[in-house]
């Protein structure tokens, strides 16, 4: 049983911008609408889910997430336009990677042990 | 300062066959022309250059390297014409990743922070 697992990841300076996880978690969020629901959805803690989007939000013009902490919205989470952007575009070079790849990785399939 | 680093592992079963610090190895081993002078050039113990050698040869049909233990060839490492092969075709991998990216990768720049 063999796979191809490229893992793309975005540095600004020495901070991992976007990643795996991060993308990941940028797709809970949508999904689920709270920051809390997604951590669990990913298996993680809250406060890790929280630091991720700080993190993310740092590195870029616009943050990627918003967040309500108080009034009728609270706990709510959402994708600002700019993070359906960035995480689009993210995905999109994921694919068009995999795609590239296709013909090589095929042939060195061919080479591994069964 | 941003970066894009695309990391591609080829796993057979939970083994990794192939990643950026394998192929680095097979490389060296090429320039280089022995095990310890490939594991000196990346900064690695002979033992563990040894240990990812052993992993690279189990999970293809013919090992990507050879290694002489005595006589004249005594510590001598060459890459097979398979070795060859499997490194050529990871780096077509990688470059041809890279290439399909890069447009996706441009317009993600411009979202980053300064």
């Amino acid at each position: 049983m063999t796979d191809l697992r490229p893992r793309i990841r975005v540095l600004r300076g020495s901070a991992i911008a976007l990643g795996p996880g991060k993308v990941d978690l940028l797709d809970a969020i949508e999904e689920t609408g709270t920051l809390g629901g997604a951590a669990q959805r990913l298996g993680m803690s809250y406060m890790r889910a929280w630091k991720l989007v700080q993190a993310m939000n740092a590195c870029f013009r616009e943050p990627l997430v918003e967040t309500s902490r108080g009034g009728t919205g609270h706990g709510h989470a959402s994708l600002t336009e700019t993070g359906r952007a960035v995480r689009d575009l993210y995905r999109r070079m994921e694919a068009e990677s995999r795609q590239a790849m296709d013909p090589a990785w095929r042939e060195l399939q061919g080479y591994l042990a069964e």
